[in-house]
């Protein structure tokens, strides 16, 4: 990957970067990287909520790669970025690689119950209908939502940023802490880069009882708990979670997670919560009233840019992987 | 059609009518005509916007008719709906009939400039994408929209309710206006329903120059002008409307239309106006504070209710249009 | 747009310019434009009507450009083209870039009446099908049928061709009419470009009576009346509206449209109605028998081959809107 | 098989058969034997070629069998065909079974040279688009096209009946012939149900010389001939053949098809030919003026009507087959 | 759900119910408790390989249900399964419901690593491409490849069959073992069925050594320890979960899955294991070699009889999650 | 074609030549012809026989040309290609070309009795459900499976090959001969290849008899038979052939095919019949157990190489045909 040093890439004259309008600045740190302007579009939003876009240069025959997070308001998103879709598809595009850093619907990839729908393969069902002929993306929810699309799926980790990050601040006695049950399988994955070992806040809410039970599995007293997620949205599950680590014994709690969702009153629980540090990404752009201290920012854009120059001029994107 | 007498409608064991949430009004007084209950489900929005959906009885086997008009805000209610008939299909429903009184982005039918979307197709495809399996409607904007489905479309207009309504006032020398170009097909349909002329408001904007000129064709002086048009947004265009036919002379100015929007400032603008009257019809739910005095409201639950009559017990929907 | 001045196309190795019978002579000029000879191919109708069509030359890869007006005998022209699709595609052809530049069945594009078929929308399901990847194509009879198509279509105008032709007649008091209420959108735009008034023949046909009565809205006494169509087929509503322009005290008619279908006794028609002119394109081949004096025939090669041109160099083609 | 004895059939309150203009007496012969009427609707062709449908009664929710033979004039048959379809699809009928007694460009079944079209594979993907939901037929030139198909085909042989009407002239020393060296599958059968000896035609065509050369395989001297094909074009094969076995000794020469097409000069040329009998089915409508006494007649509206029955009521169509 | 009590059910006449060969006794089973004849059909293998299937009653206008495990050998009864729905489409019938009691390739439902397939998601394409209507399966690898369908999924769970008869063996400090990371929420699931504590079986593989780590997670000590997992193919990790465990102090270690896939040599391996009891349901056809006293077999004929009773009658299937 | 002199082929950047299991044999001969290496992948086979891919280089924006043969056993070769070819599709290559020396089921190309499926179209729509995007394949056992698919199908035939060993034979009073009724028009292009005249085994079975009588139609007495086949099975056919063949007189019988499929005991037949010489190609990749004196083995790596090496560079592949 990019590192510190300085990469250069080389675009073709058919490349083009677009971005709407979910997290223009993570688009622009992408563009300044890549050495590149961004394509010129206008959206628009009527009174009544239609959205109306116009792309203001020609796409002809080019290989077009489009910023668009899935975030809050998530359906005004999504529905820009079908009609954007929509609108290159019909001004001849050649290649539409939809950037989505941020999959919405993503936990809905499942019926939990009857009669639910599945709105994460809608989704997908919905950006391929559109024309998107390719999605890179950054950690899905599960990784079986790579399956729901057959067009092909560029599913980057932001999880090595996170190690990297936590590996420099050097702490002693780390443990990796799994919030939840779904959640093991991601946080082995961390513990395998920082090589520690590993816990798991077991939940279960009993019948008739409103209130979840946790339970800690695996030895976290006297230590360093990293809690590790995919995204935090109203944060109850991380706070009640480090709660529950401070009072069975734990030194700190750190949280990593690649989304930051935080809806809500998510701001509000953190800041008043036991966590000591919150690490996150920029996958979606964090508005300036959330930016509070505790919150550590990565971004995301390096990885985005190798990839996409490794998309566009047909090498390996594997290599982000090692 | 229903009229004033009492109809009673015969439904099988397999007849559900669900609603969402943009017009649950129209959707109960459709379920007390046809004698039935509203089908259980719960729509929550999360905090951080996604939707959730849940059906809660069981609909194996069922001819579903699903009311949702794509009103404000627009987005959502598309989503909602798409996600719904995802829901529909995964728990086996039988058929999908999409009740959509108001179809969105129905202006958006063309590319009017370069590289601009036909978001009313795309709608239409992600309609059937998701698994809807025919949609009953009323007044698209252009009646070539039908032909974006290839799916069975019922296509019902409102223009017989607001011409009833209007000639009830009996008023004397009338015309119908079209308020700019794209609607004189329209007035000429209202104007044959109440056998009087027609005249026309021909707009057109000098290059260089931001103000639209209106010019009056056709005879309006001494009249009571009816303006007629598919839906009303912001009202910029009837109340210019209004205005230019009384300076040239109209004795008082109606106007009806189908889809009542109303966006934005659109109320202050249609109460300043010269607008004696406007009459619309609920298909689009009219909030309170939007009810003012000069709008009188009719409603579209009998037609609607006599076309699922007639689609589920599979009778012909054409003497709706006789 | 190439205007009077002499210009030079670069067309890469593997561009192909193949025709098909409709309007051999258009292609034939396209092809001396553009300065490549026409691709190689036999169509033979059998004596039980079957069309059999063989490619002479190689297509393996090739951009192609297949020149058919779907004119007159529509059917057997249409099938030509779609079988002639098939065949391109099995050749391995890696675009088929359909330039129809008269596309039929358009006025069938909507359902007026209960139970009719949307014709228009099943010929662009027929062609995509048969694996058409483009349509170049002129003047559709209503702009919506654009999202009929889910491929690329490049939607040109011949209006400006007419009204450059009209402009340098440099007729007086000039007032463009539209032939029917359903042609006010395109009156307008021919308006905007000779920057004079606008008319309409208002039609409509009492109940129970086979007469119908046409109405003049706007004023076109004493002037030079320009009626403008997209197509014109039988010339009945021209021809009336001509004679009713006249007993209203219009100085002279002349007619212009884009497609002169001119089927039936058409040509009788004008020769003998109160018409000075008519002027139209070559979308369709005008049989020599057809070509009387009244008739002005411009081409609209030009524009076709320069939009080629832009296509297959992936270059804008909105200049050509401009 | 219905034989001489009188059948009555059950038909469910949604059936509806439907014909379109290719073979209107078989249609009619049809639905007396089914004991219904014919559906009520309206095939006109505009002056410029073009077919509008019109459906005169409601078919919402029918069981639609619709008859049209792609017979000559072929393109516009097929056309009419697939507006129909569309329309009765927008209509909301809910199964479109196409009666398509004799199947068009059917012998463009594979790509015989290089660059050519699979036609016979088109016509079946341009059905399925437009929405047939079932083809019901007779004999296709080869078994094969059964599978260009994906949705169910009821495929019937018409050489039972022919066989049948051969038995009972009683003729001594019978000996099948293949007219050429695709025939000898559909002469074996036809051998089989006959149980006498067959004989080939082997034709081939020398290189540089236009001139084909015909060599007669097996014995066929002295004997009652008995050429078998699936369709008569140009009448050119037979009559050749005909004259060769003549030549080589055959007391008569007797021939079989199931369609007949019998274009061009095929009339004249069986006139004068030295075919003691032709004996064809009614799959294609035989004009008056192609009446010859050389021709015998045979009608498969009996098979036809008894297959409906059986897809209409879900019975095995098999038994017809043995 | 049927539990002890004999329970009849009602099928109406287009019901059937086939079954290929992958498990026979399973489908035989079935067809005793619904009280119907299995559906005739033969399969027959060539020498070379390839399978020929007949279907030897008529199926037009049913509604088939037909049961095929994707078990040894895989690729055989995939390709029989794909072909059955084939013929089954062919032959008119209205529904195909799969019953695929084991769905085979669900473990690759992710890109684990660049350029590997998703298999799972193919197999659900080729399934919906031949032809399936409808897919009745008991516990997917994980839940996720619901979505890879679009299609509706009856997606049930053997999980508490396997509960219900570890319950009845009133075993002391039962304590729920996840055999592996990704095993965490099964395990909770079956946790809450018997309301005992979690414990997990966290493994890694170091860098550059072949041999995986186990770390125990949770207390375990001096308990009955049950493993529970969805399927167990070569056993091996099992086999070394179960040594792990009574290494660290569990008094006896049972093993509970749902799909005996046990291939290769997982019998001797269970066979010298430390494993005290293995129970498993019938979703796979244990051979008679297989049937060791170890093996516990439980069937799953009465929960899919009840699911097909309450698809074919269109009732809910929801009460057999509850 | 290459015939004995040295080709050398330009290959691009981006060209790609892989294979799978089936025959690499050939798919080296192939690589050695071209001048490349065959593209890095694993095809593992598990204890439970559920196969894995994985591509062990990049194949992002490759033209990828996969060498696979449906040779025995067919389903587990025919499941390698669908999920190789899913792999391919997920890692984003540009073109999958499958190359298919070999199509198996392709016999199931109709339905020859009631309920039958049509394999041969299921695998086509598989191939292409999966991701294929061209087939390049030898000798269809009926031209007409070129139709079953819808993506273009380079078609190449073998029998020039084993025409042109024959003819340097230079036998005398040679007659070509069809093994059985549906192999006549293959048999009269191998007689107009050697220009020598043609003779048919006329096989049928008399009802209630299990013994098939064969009848020799033509002039063999005296002669070389050479009978010729597309592919070669359990050898029963030929070796009852060769047997009435020279109970008829034939001087030798010589057998000509161009899939040596030999299943079952097809080697001990041909090894103890009267067939003189069996002349085969290498689609199939025949085992050394197989390889007895009687074979002779022609290789059609040239002819692939030359196809491939035509499409590649998007020159005609029709030369390869004259």
């Amino acid at each position: 990957m990019s590192g510190g040093k300085k990469v250069s890439y080389s675009l073709k004259e058919n490349f083009k970067l677009f971005t709407l309008n979910s997290n223009r600045p993570l688009a622009e740190e992408m563009a300044k990287l890549l050495g590149c302007e961004l394509g010129k579009s206008s959206v628009t939003q009527f009174s009544d909520g239609e959205i109306q876009i116009r792309i203001e240069e020609s796409v002809r025959g080019s290989e077009v790669f489009l910023v668009q997070s899935a975030s809050e308001p998530t359906n005004d998103h999504i529905m820009e970025l079908l009609i954007m879709i929509d609108a290159l598809k019909r001004a001849s595009a050649k290649m539409i690689n939809v950037v989505m850093p941020y999959y919405s619907y993503a936990r809905q990839d499942r019926k939990a119950r009857s009669r639910e729908p599945i709105t994460a393969r809608l989704i997908a069902d919905l950006l391929v209908r559109a024309g998107a002929t390719r999605i890179l993306t950054i950690d899905f929810h599960s990784p079986q939502v790579q399956g729901f699309f057959d067009i092909p799926v560029d599913h980057l980790t932001g999880i090595p940023i996170l190690a990297d990050y936590i590996k420099e601040k050097a702490l002693d006695d780390v443990v990796i802490v799994a919030p939840h049950n779904g959640g093991v399988v991601r946080a082995r994955k961390m513990a395998n880069l920082l090589n520690v070992p590993l816990a798991l806040i077991d939940r279960r809410r009993p019948e008739h009882n409103e209130t979840e039970i946790m339970h800690i599995i695996g030895n976290t007293e006297g230590k360093n708990a990293i809690i590790i997620d995919d995204l935090i949205d109203t944060a109850r599950t991380i706070t009640t979670g480090a709660q529950a680590l401070i009072e069975n014994g734990a030194k700190a709690v750190y949280v990593c997670c690649t989304h930051a969702v935080l809806s809500g009153t998510a701001i509000e629980r953190i800041e008043s919560s036991s966590i000591k540090e919150l690490v996150v990404t920029n996958t979606i752009k964090l508005d300036e009233e959330k930016c509070i201290d505790k919150i550590t920012l990565l971004s995301v854009a390096p990885l985005l840019v190798e990839a996409i120059d490794r998309i566009h001029n047909e090498k390996a994107v594997s290599p982000l992987f090692e």
